[in-house]
Formats: structure tokens, sequence, C-alpha cells
């Protein structure tokens, strides 16, 4: 038993079986201790920015980290958007990070670098694991720090000598934390305030937006309160029988239009809402002018706790409204559009369905219909670095491997992490992806106005433009290994849609808009 | 004018006029000054893995930066891989990181990271221009650090109110360093350690390894000197004509029975070699027991006028050994191999190419034969982090469009920036991708072995193989608009590169060996 191997077990003896992984030489070690431990499971991806949106995915929906396997820093370098998007989703993600030996790192061979930093920005905790002794130890500390609360991806830095080096240690469990319940009289406070506010609004974030939170916060709207989410999050049950809150709205101004004459905001597993991004003369801070903010909950406690006491302390009824069952009556016809393509979505979505959203501008027509549909899970781009969405999917279908997986992607979305459509090939995944292929950055060419910036001339429309050459995603899709469809109208997308739902495995739809 | 108007005009009045770009809003003010100043070229990438690589193969061919734009800090982390290569070519590159404006940066919006963290380990200069009047000075700046010596990546943060607010102020012009020349003392001593060692040897590396500068060590091979150069090196010229030292071998334990007995070694645009990786009981420094290491010049020096002056202390005749011009005589037939494939390139690469290698295990096949091949130029993989062949090709395109670019790589490297396919179709680049399908991470299989792993089960081996599914190169590649083949054997292998070079744009090759 080497250094490898007491990370594997102690990554399996805390119940971490899943690595997404795209090693090199310094991570053979690891590799070769994977044949030991026949209990992780191993998922090549042939780029890391896939192995750590697949990590993401995976803890969504396993609410447990799985690991990534990295070669030193560029590896790492390759896996971080996915990884600031996990740490805005608040994702238990342990990271194996592979590095040099530790008598080699003096000698900064070509590959070496400054890991240290370079993990820093996207990672709530990190270590050297610098002796095999340590290794075991080290790892039950990576992942408990996972777990936060709130979580999100930690980096355990493995040097290769550490990985090679025998070592007798035996696995070490990590303690789970547990997310503090807030005091009575905090609840007793906030729910004051709400009564004596005279337009108080609700803001769920994060773990409040989980299935049993929801249940608390619609009995607050079955008292007359208004309830709304975060305009992203990671993880949201959605459809028939589902209690369904408003979201913020993504532009400033239109957020702020929204909350007109809001005078108190309770934020419960969130903190206060902001834009997304600065434009000239438009607010940076989402809460109306005078209106108080209230923390009920903050992200590290416990949620739905929180919203429970409240929803007592109120008076609330013991339940509160939920979504019905109402599917498109027929099939759409005609053009395919974003919004016919989400009746499509809605009519063949199968219960416990999840759907990985990477779908930008495209977006907003599947989301209205499948409000209605049969219950589903939605994960949903927390960090704005795009290019998500099938590497989502990759995880969350590792993790939940008798869930049907949609994976909804814009066009440019979908380009930056391409490659994740190999590995769902390569494991036999049941995802579905949809890439809306409208040829163009299209979120740009409305920012572009937002910002002040004018019409784009032909530099910046170069810039702005994907259509030449047009993408052919059914051969980029089919060259991977994955069936794939082109669909024009409407009717071929619902047939398309239709047959994926109902056949396992992985499956591709080209949706020209 | 406002700060993107004096960011582009200070750039193109320092002759920076190539912009490999992957915008995002917080950048679209950048986008619209492109508008205003048609002598800066946008060249749109997928990926920023792209743009960053595209910018190295710019900057070493051009001798002086390409800029690149890039979105936040998940933008910046994409194309991190291949700033780490440039850093280890000390390629001179602006990156233009855009961020949020200066007074939203406060409230942590869901793309806000720690972006000075984040470019530290792989930019040489870094600063953020928070006022639009900054921007032309610090500009300036960056331009100047990027050239070194020796040069390489720079990060300018570019806030977007910096960006959008007016500005009155002029271009700024930067001071191009200049690389101090060895004393004519160091030379003497270098001269005299020499005469006195039993088995001296001579390593370039960096600038030493350019055309003038190999003239000046082919002189020392001529006074009876042994020249070797780094394993990697960011720009070497080869073929008939040129002088070809050695190379210093990848492996440690091979590297050191070739040097076996060398008493000296001096060093010149480079620094003591060490081992790629650690291995157990294998050397990290490839400097034999007992062998002096000397510094004729460091990698900030001017290496030509070191290696001149050496020359002529040492009476070394006024001119060293050449290449002859050697093409393979008949067409390879049979298998297709990288030995035969290498026989093709050899027999049909024209005067002036440019060759961007990141061919991993295939790369050996083709370097031989081109050693008496018509002169060219390659740029090899410096930092380790493969994914690098086809950006640099964009960037080497764009640089020379008058040199016939091509790109070798090994599938696994290919699959990390696949995206640079599209890159060629779009700007109409002259390059030929070949791609060497082996359908495994080749050289991990070699490498298990030699860390002590053992031989691969059923786990390690599905981290090592990529056939499952195959990839169709010829799909993926048409997919986004590049004209494709694939080859079989020798003789389809060497019909389709000689067309490649006959006919101008972008071609790729799917080379099944």
């Amino acid at each position: 038993m080497n250094g490898a191997d007491a990370l594997i077990e102690t990554l399996v003896a805390n119940e971490v079986t899943a690595c997404f992984a795209n090693p090199g030489t310094s991570e053979m070690q690891f590799v070769a201790a994977l044949d030991r431990q026949p209990a992780m499971r191993p998922v090549l991806c042939l780029f890391e920015g896939v192995a750590t949106g697949a990590a993401d995915g995976y803890g969504r929906i396993a609410d447990k980290p799985a690991c990534t396997l990295l070669h030193l820093g560029p590896g790492y370098g390759n896996g971080l958007a996915n990884l600031h998007n996990a740490r805005r989703a608040f994702t238990p993600i342990v990271n194996v990070v592979g590095d040099h030996a530790t008598y080699h790192r003096q000698y900064d061979a070509p590959l070496n670098s400054d890991i240290d930093t370079l993990v820093r920005p996207n990672s709530i905790w990190q270590r050297s694991a610098d002796t095999p002794d340590s290794v075991a130890q080290i790892a039950a500390e990576a992942v408990a720090a996972s777990f936060g609360p709130p979580g999100g991806p930690v980096s355990l830095i493995l040097p290769a000598d550490s990985a090679w080096l025998p070592t007798t240690t035996k696995p070490v469990k990590a303690q789970r934390p547990v997310r503090p319940a807030p005091d009575a009289a905090a609840v007793d406070d906030v729910a004051k305030a709400l009564k004596a506010a005279a337009k108080p609004v609700i803001l769920l974030g994060g773990q409040a937006c989980r299935a049993e939170a929801l249940v608390q916060a619609a009995r607050l709207a079955a008292a007359g309160l208004r309830v709304m989410t975060d305009t992203f999050v990671a993880r949201q049950p959605r459809g028939a029988g589902v209690f369904q809150p408003g979201r913020m709205q993504y532009f400033g101004e239109m957020a702020l239009a929204d909350l007109e004459g809001v005078d108190l905001m309770v934020l419960v597993g969130t903190t206060t809402p902001v834009a997304f991004f600065a434009y000239p003369e438009r607010p940076s801070v989402l809460v109306p002018e005078g209106c108080e903010t209230r923390t009920l909950a903050d992200r590290a406690s416990d949620a739905v706790a929180a919203l429970r006491a409240l929803a007592d302390v109120l008076g609330a009824p013991a339940s509160g409204p939920t979504q019905p069952l109402k599917l498109p009556e027929a099939a759409p016809t005609g053009p395919l559009t974003p919004q016919s393509a989400g009746q499509s979505v809605a009519r063949h979505l199968p219960e416990g369905a999840i759907i990985c959203d990477d779908s930008v501008t495209s977006g907003g027509g599947v989301a209205v219909p499948c409000m209605t549909a049969r219950p589903h899970d939605v994960l949903a781009l927390t960090g704005g670095a795009i290019g998500i969405g099938v590497p989502l999917a990759v995880g969350a279908a590792v993790a939940a491997p008798d869930r049907k997986v949609v994976s909804l992607n814009g066009d440019g979305a979908a380009m930056y992490t391409v490659q994740a459509l190999w590995s769902l090939a390569r494991e036999n995944l049941d995802v579905t992806v949809v890439v809306f292929a409208n040829h163009s950055y299209r979120i740009l060419n409305i920012e572009m106005g937002r910002t002040g910036s004018g019409n784009p001339g032909p530099s910046a429309s170069k810039l702005l433009d994907l259509g030449d050459p047009r993408i052919d995603w059914v051969s980029m899709a089919k060259g991977m290994g994955v069936a794939a469809v082109r669909c024009e109208t409407a009717e071929a997308f619902d047939a398309a849609f239709a047959r994926a739902m109902a056949e396992p495995g992985p499956h591709f739809i080209e949706a020209a808009i």
C-alpha cells in the first residue's frame, strides 16, 4: 500500500466513489491504485473542464463530493472555470491535483507552477499532502471541508512521491458538518418585521430552493407572503406538485421595477441580490431604496428549519400552493423556436428527470412550460462561466443512473466543453443533449446595446457571430460517438425529443432556431 | 474616446495589431472600440485556450506580442494552460482581462473572482487599470513588460468602467528593452574553462536556438565542441542550410547516459537541465556527477552576441556545419506510421514552413527526416500542457500569412483545444493540421511503467485509452468547416499531405497510425 492507495481508501471510506479524471504522468500512481479499489468509478474526461463540471453535477445530485484527478497546475487551470461555477453553487468537490515529487519541485521543471496560488481563488480549503503518511488524514479533512457548510470545491495537492511511497495508515473517517438552525429569537424578529412591513418579499437561494425547503416556503406563500428565488439556483425542483416561487429578474432595472415598493427583503440561504454586471447609470444592488434586508438564514444555516420555524411562528397553513400537472395539449408545429422546443420538452420530460441548463438566451422558452411539467430538477449556471451544460449532465447521470438527464445548451456555450460528448458515449450515460444553434453569441448582441457600446460594426460583429462557418453539430456529436439529429421544425424536434426520452443512452439534438 | 479606445490606440501605436478574443459583457466596450481602429485584427476563438495558444504562436513568429481579450477570471482560467506554456516559451503576450466595473467588484457578483491572484503564477507583470486616464500608460507598461527580457505573458486587468468612461489621453509609446551582451571577462572565463575541460558540452536554449544564434553555435561545433539544445525549444530553425545541434534526451537516465563523462556544461540562454518528471530512484538534475556548469548567457542576455564572442575568442572558423538538403527519394509505402508520415512531411514541406508540434509520442518520426528537409521553423511544446498544437498554428498563420503552417498533434492533445479548428476555417488560414490517431494517451502507457505503477488493470486502462468510442476526426473537422481526410496507408498520407502543401487554406488529415 502506498500514498495513492491511502488516498483512495479514505475517499471510498467517506463515500467518495466517483472520480472524473484526466491524469498525466504525475498521477499514474493514483491511476494504478484505482485497480486495487473497484468501489471508485473512474470516468475519463478528454478535457479537465469536463471533469470539474461533471464533479459539480455529481455533487449537486448526490449531495456528496466526487473527486477529480487533475494534472498539475495546467490541468487544474483547464478545470478552473467550472470550479468557479461550482464555488458559486456551493457544491462539494474534492479536487486531487497531482504535483511533482516534493524534492523535484525546487528544480522548476517545465510543468512546475505555483499550484498553491492557482487553486486559492476557487478552493474553500486547500492543502498539499507532502508525506505518504499524511495522505489519509488530509484526505479526510478535504472531504469534511468540502461540505462547508455551505460547501464548495477543495484542493488536495498530491505530490508524486507522496503517492508512490509506502504507508501503513488506515482510512480516516470524515465528520460531515451539521448546518446550524436559527435561534427562536431571530425567527421571532423576522416574523415581527414581516408583520410590520407594507410590502415584504422573501428571497430564497441555495439550500432554501431545495425540495424540503420549498415545502416550507410554500406555507409562507399560503400565508400571503411573496416568495422569490435568486436568478440562478444550483438545484431546484420544478413542475407538478412543486411550489414555484417567482424569480429575481436578470437585468437590474427589471429586477428593481419588479420589486418596486418592497420595504423588507428577508434573505434565506442567500445574500443581498446584486446585478450580474454593472452598466453605465444602472444599479448594482437589487434592493429598492429604503428597503430593509434581514437574514433569516445565511448560506451555512439550515434553511429548512428556518423556513419551518418562520411559517410556524407566523401561523401559516400546514401546506402551500404547488404547481398543477398541465402538459401542452398538442405537439407544437411550425418553425422551431426556444418556445416550441420548450413545449416539446414539457410534453415528453419524464418524472424525475434532471435538466442541466446552460442555454443562455434560449432558456426562458423552456422554463415557462416546464413549470407545469412532470416534476423534475433543474441545475442552473451559477457562476456565469458558460460551458457547463454537458459536463454537468455527465456528472448528474453518473450520480443518478436511474434518472433521465437533459442538457440544454446555447451553441456558443456548448463549444466550450464540447469534449464532454465523448464521455457520454464512453459511459453510455442516459443523457439527451440539446444545442440551440442560433450561430451567435446572442446574449452579447443584447449586452452590447446595454453597455452603451453602440451597434456592432465589422470588427465587433466578427466577435459576436458564430455563423461563418456554421458549426455542423450533428457531425461533431457523431464524431464523438453520440447519435445525433438536426431539427429545423417544431414537429421534427418534438419527434426527436420524444424518441430520446423513450430510449436510454446518449442522444444529441441540434435545434436549428 | 473612452478607456477602451485609449487601450487599443496604445496597443496599435506599439505594433500590437492582433487580438485573439473570446469576449463577454464586461468586454463590450473593447469590442466596440475595435470598430474605430481597423489596424487591430480581431480573431474570434471559441474557447480561451485557443486564444492564448494562438497569441503564443503569434508572438514566437512575430517577435512582438499579440493581445488576448478574456472574460474575467473564468475566461482567463480557460486560457491558463496555454499561458503556462507561453511563460515557459518566454513569449511576449498582452492579456487583456476584462473585469467588473471598479465600484461593482465589492458586491461579489456571480462572475467576480480574485483575478489578481489567478493571473499571478503565469504573468511576468500584472496591473489593473482602475481609471480611464491610466489605461494608456498602463498599456504601454504592459507591452514593455511583455518583452522582458526574456519576455512572457503579462496581464492588464481592465474594469468595465475604465473602458466605458471618457478620457483624452494620447497613446503612449513603450520602450522595447535591449538584451545585455556578456562582458568580455565572462566570455574569456568560459573559453578558458572549455579549453581546460576534457569533455565539455554547450547547451543552448531559448534565444540561443534562433537562426542567428545557431550560425554562431555552428562555429563552435566547427571548433570541435559538442553543442546541444534543450529538449523543448520555443522556436528553432531546422532543415537544409541550418546547423542542427543534438538534443537533450527527454528521459533523465537516457540524458545522463548521453552525457556520460561530460565535465563541463556551458549554458547559453537556458538554465541547468532537469528531468521533466521525477521517478522513483531516478535523477532530477540532468548534469553528470562532478560536471561543472557555467552560464555564458542567461535567458535575458543577448545569446547571439555571447556565442559570437565565444567563437571569436576560441578562434573558431567563420562558419560551421549546416544540414544538407536531402529529401526522401521515394514516397513511402505500406502501413502508415509516424515514421512514414515523417517521410511525407519531409518530402513536401515547402521552404519557410512553420511546424507547430504537439505530437507527443508521434513526434520523433517526423523530426528525423525533417532535419534535411527544406528549411523551416519548429515551435515546440515548452510547458508540457498538451493542447497547444492547433492554437499555436492559428497564431503563427496570422503572424506569417505568407508561410505554410503545419500543425502536428497527438489525438489526445488535439482534443484539448479542438475548437481551434473553427478559427482556421473562419480566418481561412493556411494551416494543415495532422492528428496522429492512436486512440490512446500512449505516453501515459509508457510513463505508467516508468513510475513503477505496474501494468494497467481495468480501471487504469479506462483512463489511458481513447478508443471507445473511436473519435471520428474527419467528422469533427468537417463539423467545424475544415476540409478533412482520413489516411490509413503511407501512400494515402503522402498524397493528402502533398495536396495540402499545394493548396492554400486550412486542411485536416487524420493519420490513422
